[in-house]
């Protein structure tokens, strides 16, 4: 009863609105959204009809975003300030009753949790806006914002306590061996539904309109992943629809309406990132100058560059060299294999490389789909070392098609390398800096983050004992030195302990390129797999 | 005496053609050259202020190619026909005498050994012109041109006894700790040689005339090349100068009028390829633009598009995407560490990867130029495996500075891998088709060259059997099926020795992904490293 007295007044509020002034905030932190709502009765289909954008400016710099149809006769634009300070605003429209309006806001500094906006950093590395170092360390749940909301808010829930900070996500459901769920809600209006003899549902979309509510939701759970410090790394395309919906092979004009769409309803949310496609080449009624256009599409709708890249099927490489992609987002198990492969991408593509989808803790029979936890660990260290970044995935079915396999439908994680995740996190987030290989395409082991801290990895080896050892070459960096006293930490990956060794070490050197103990002395190891070591500079 | 009176016979036939005619074959084998000689004396600068060119044509196709100037009043173009018949030219020159002469030959059909230009092939792989498939197996000898004469023919001798069927060189010579011999002739024209301080030539070139004996000797070794079946992968810039010449600094339209000149002068050579540089990242004096100008200057002057590539440092990495160059040549040590990182790069560029340098067989301090010969043997199998071809060179110096180290100087092979490589070679050669990884970031091991045949290369595991085994994928071919029935041979890849395995075995599926033998038979192995098994279909 409350309730609808609340929603009465609200009604009243917006009448009150219509076509007079402008309902927004005067108030808003850097990287979040200041909105304009407009409202207006427009005759035809307001998607198609309605031109409109605002510029933005402040004493230093202007951008023009543009806005977009929500329903009910709402219009919106967003915007995401990022310098503190007053804001004005300027709309442009073809409806007359929104074109000039301006408005004024004020942009306050962001307070604790809100870093901003993630950017490429350094090359190779990412940060937040307010300079915050980011490691993308991902997961996977395609099609978890087309399950019912149970499953949705238990999602969030396993998101929370886990130590992932992105997760690729799909815009449009999913249809898969694995995922046969019908969503509740669908991004285009139905235009009809027929149900055909196997008694399957056929859609007749009206591409003319887009339906808001499902885009609603979808920004709803994308600001509950930026409330758990998670990046949606939102995959804008994908060919697991095979004609059961149509939406991978929509008309290009389809497809660009779409994307501008999306962009002007999302470019706005921080955490927000761009993936074009999940397996583009499995897409098999695009070409690479349609997917060309539609990155183009993105980049140019896009003012504030968010993260932006395209992801293949296995080993299948984009031209990631294309300025519109800020990153590599790459399926191929090879690379993280070994650590100087990852190197190695990073030296070809000069960008951070994001090894997305590389295969899946699981039991399912197809081979993607079954690594035990310690390799789905291991490689994640493999690409860490590399100087790269691995997408960890969860694929155990224990119910038979029921259950709920978290790299599709998301839920509750059933397997273990998922901690080890967060442990190897946390790890990496105590660097001084972020890791790079120290002797490039020389030392497949050792991974520096500056002078005086190294990690090495010593992956699958038991070995009884490691010789103290480091290269003289730090990357790009001042090279060791002889004297440099240090000290070991033994990490067990897989049990999560870091032991302090209890012997300190001191470097000399024993050719060009290598540092031993002055007295050769060695770390003696447990008998197990999996053992890194945490060196650091003490004198 | 009687070669007294030949020379001015000779010389009366030249004052004969003087402004008169044009001195040329009348039949000349496809991919062999054509020769027009004229001849006029001009006034100045004979580099400088003649412009010539001719135009070739057929029925089907036409050529422009540059003229050049040779010395001693004689200006040359050349050709390279590649299609049988009757060609005509037409002389286009700013200089009366030789503007619109005409003239004609045939072109008559290849004799055995000489099978054209090598391009690429089917994306990764290279085919000689005629068809014939080429697979470079490579040494280094980058200032062999620069020694005396007794030592160019010792390297030719040690050529022609190794199965190597490319080298790579250098146009200008090479100053480094290990090579510092004074050159006999330069390809410019000396205008001052001061001695400084230090005993040392300082030399003052006329930037404005090339020294045709220079150039000529150059021609005379790509030939005497030619012979042997080598290709002459010529790196036309290098950083091994340092100021003791100055050809690493030249202005940039001195660059670009050498490159104008070598090409005139070496496009007609089928066995050339156009090495933008060796190490072009430590050519401190020109940047990435610089460098891209210079690549489209080779594109543009080259009628043939021989192949051309661009090699730099350790780990850098060209944009190897660029249409001007037609496959990937690179120095990193890295991907030849495993098959799948040279499979990789493969996936990246969709060119054939060539590793040129990735470290010598020898025994120098320094760690680029100390592999044992099993090292660098093993490499040279990971790249074939991988799909790709690496480079051999070496580097033993056993009698201190003046030792002649191969891969420097030229002169005689003192290692063991070269032997290896010429076993190598022939069993890739025996094979009915290039070999690609059968099963792309998955199977780490086995390449394939198409239906039944296998080559699986085992590296240094010391292995007492191995299970026979196979992909079902075999790249983008048909794939494997049960009941197919194999042989194996146990290939020592270091003892080249190939032995039949007395046992057949028959394909059974183990999954989706492999096959084993039907009763699970195995190998039985060497207890030796680097063991390889070539694995064909028998019925």
């Amino acid at each position: 009863m409350k309730f609808i007295q609340i929603k009465k007044v609200v009604v009243i509020v917006l009448l009150l609105l219509i076509n007079t002034s402008i309902f927004s905030q005067k108030k808003v932190e850097q990287w979040q959204r200041f909105e304009i709502s407009l409202t207006n009765k427009i005759n035809g289909n307001s998607f198609n009809n309605v031109k409109l954008s605002a510029k933005f400016f402040n004493k230093d710099t202007s951008f023009v975003v543009n806005g977009f149809y929500d329903g009910n006769n709402i219009f919106k634009i967003r915007f995401m300030p990022q310098e503190i300070g007053k804001w004005n605003y300027i709309v442009k429209s073809n409806i007359p009753e929104f074109n000039n309006k301006k408005g004024e806001f004020e942009c306050i500094k962001a307070t604790a949790n809100n870093h901003g906006i993630v950017k490429v950093s350094d090359t190779y590395y990412f940060k937040y806006a307010d300079g915050k170092q980011y490691y993308p360390f991902g997961t996977t749940a395609y099609a978890w914002l087309h399950m019912g909301n149970e499953l949705q808010e238990e999602t969030l829930q396993s998101l929370k306590k886990s130590g992932f900070n992105k997760v690729r996500m799909c815009v449009f459901p999913k249809d898969y061996n694995l995922v046969k769920e019908e969503p509740v809600i669908y991004p285009f209006e139905i235009k009809n539904i027929e149900i055909n003899a196997n008694g399957d549902k056929i859609f007749t979309w009206d591409f003319e309109k887009f339906n808001p509510a499902f885009f609603q939701h979808l920004e709803k759970r994308i600001d509950d992943l930026a409330a758990l410090g998670i990046e949606a790394d939102l995959i804008l395309f994908h060919p697991y629809d095979k004609g059961r919906w149509g939406f991978d092979s929509m008309p290009t004009e389809v497809n660009i309406k779409y994307l501008n769409y999306i962009t002007a309803r999302l470019a706005s949310f921080k955490n927000v990132w761009w993936s074009l496609a999940n397996e583009w080449d499995y897409l098999t009624a695009k070409t690479v100058k349609d997917w060309d256009v539609l990155i183009e599409t993105v980049a140019k709708n896009d003012p504030y560059n968010h993260l932006c890249s395209i992801h293949g099927a296995t080993a299948t490489y984009y031209n990631y060299l294309k300025p519109a992609f800020s990153h590599v987002s790459v399926q191929d198990e090879a690379p993280v294999q070994n650590p100087y492969s990852v190197a190695t991408l990073r030296n070809i593509y000069k960008k951070p490389i994001v090894l997305d989808e590389v295969g899946y803790e699981g039991n399912l029979d197809s081979r993607w789909g079954r690594y035990s936890p310690e390799q789905m660990t291991h490689l994640i260290w493999n690409g860490v070392i590399g100087g790269g970044y691995v997408t960890h995935g969860e694929t155990y079915m224990f119910k038979g098609a029921t259950d709920t396999i978290f790299w599709a439908d998301g839920g509750s994680f059933k397997g273990s390398s998922w901690k080890r995740i967060a442990f190897l996190r946390n790890i990496i987030e105590k660097a001084p800096a972020p890791l790079y290989m120290a002797d490039i395409s020389r030392d497949y082991k050792t991974a520096s983050a500056g002078k005086g801290y190294y990690l090495i990895y010593l992956g699958k080896d038991i070995k009884e004992s490691w010789l103290f050892n480091l290269p003289k070459k730090n990357g790009d960096g001042e090279k060791l030195k002889e004297g440099c006293k240090f000290k070991v930490e033994i990490i067990d990956t897989w049990d999560m302990t870091i032991t302090d060794y209890p012997l300190t070490f001191e470097t000399k050197a024993v050719d060009n390129y290598r540092f031993y103990d002055k007295n050769i002395k060695e770390v003696r190891l447990p008998l197990k797999p999996y053992i890194a070591l945490r060196i650091t500079q003490i004198d």
